[in-house]
């Protein structure tokens, strides 16, 4: 592990490192699913709306598509979830609704007080594939203290694209390695690694619920290794 | 005037309509002219500074360059005012160091709480020509609460071209009635009302000093007028 000497930036995956996506997308579809479709757990679908997020920002990191903001796949991911559950009949106003879900999550217990401590030392911002208007819904609501909102909509690209991460620290206005990147996923930093940015490994071994298998340590000897949004502020020096 | 039905999000100017620019420069560069030109005042020099700021953008406005963040052209504008003045022999980290005016300068004394107010209501972001960096370091120093910092970096294009305030509703996820510019200037709200944005103009009557002759009143029935934030929030239907 390295000193945190000359970082002067800390830039956030969010989906499953700052929020619970999943329990927070299961709570959203619950009341729908009990109308539609009772006998289809509510997790399961979330999962099976995550499962189309990849593939979907794939498109445009390809160059196959131009770039759409994720508000744009999430709710073309969601006709593709409710088809493949066999649900139709699902009118524009409840799509729309239901979109919603991902505006609304949920931060997992350490990540405000991990956060309001990292500010004080740091700028601090989201690097989220999720778009401007989401991410902005999510702070308010969860009081997430962000002194900016970055990420793929500003850059018009999506992560693990290396522009994403390159461009971000050029918009900080600061040499890649002054950049740490926060994420609870290994591809995320190996890429922005790739980049020259700082990493911190932060782990999120029920991301996808209890049976999870994936990142469950650190893949590589990231900058830093913590449990939790607090265990990284302590690493990083900040006062409790 | 018309109420406030429908509006969603508020976008500040900021030079000017949220923080004092004129008093700032001043204050930074006052040592640095004590040693390089003590005949020359302080406010005078950051009025030339600021002279050339509308000129280079429309550099950039007309595309006969293309897009540079503000921080770029402050310091091509700072050494036209010192070679302006007559000053040379200044090293290129001093030139760093004075550029840096912009990004430290004090809010009006009401922005604040007036802009806590109405977060509680609205998605408040600065709509400014500043870079994102410079909005960061002006909102941590300043405590400007900000729920994501919009402007001319996120479009790469500066006001009043138009698709600055279009392309922001777009990624609020707005129609643009739905969004309020605020503004001491009345060319900012005449942009902003040719786009559909809703527009209010706030009173700062010593922007330019005590001797300003522009912007000293509303030159339109703008949708709110008031003498500062807190104003501006009653009119807005926010509580103290």
């Amino acid at each position: 592990m390295t000193g945190h000497a000359g970082i002067k930036a800390l830039v956030f995956d969010v989906f499953g490192t700052v929020v619970d996506w999943r329990s927070g997308v299961a709570r959203a579809v619950e009341p729908f699913l009990q109308h539609h479709a009772p006998q289809l757990d509510a997790h399961e679908f979330a999962d099976a709306w995550r499962r189309e997020y990849s593939p979907s920002m794939e498109e445009i990191r390809s160059g196959r598509r131009p770039y759409v903001r994720l508000d744009v796949l999430h709710r073309e991911n969601l006709v593709k979830a409710l088809a493949h559950h066999g649900i139709d009949g699902v009118s524009a106003d409840e799509l729309d609704e239901l979109n919603l879900a991902w505006h609304w999550l949920d931060p997992w217990p350490d990540a405000i007080e991990g956060l309001l401590r990292l500010k004080r030392r740091f700028i601090i911002a989201p690097l989220s594939n999720g778009n401007i208007r989401l991410m902005i819904d999510m702070a308010k609501r969860a009081a997430l203290p962000w002194d900016a909102i970055l990420g793929a909509e500003v850059v018009r690209a999506y992560k693990p694209s290396p522009r994403v991460y390159t461009e971000t620290a050029e918009i900080l206005g600061l040499p890649p390695d002054q950049v740490c990147m926060v994420a609870a996923h290994n591809g995320d930093l190996a890429a922005a690694r790739g980049c020259g940015l700082k990493t911190a490994f932060v782990k999120r071994p029920n991301e996808h619920g209890p049976a999870q298998t994936t990142d469950l340590s650190a893949a590589q000897q990231w900058d830093f290794i913590a449990d939790d949004f607090n265990e990284l502020a302590t690493r990083l020096g900040c006062a409790v």
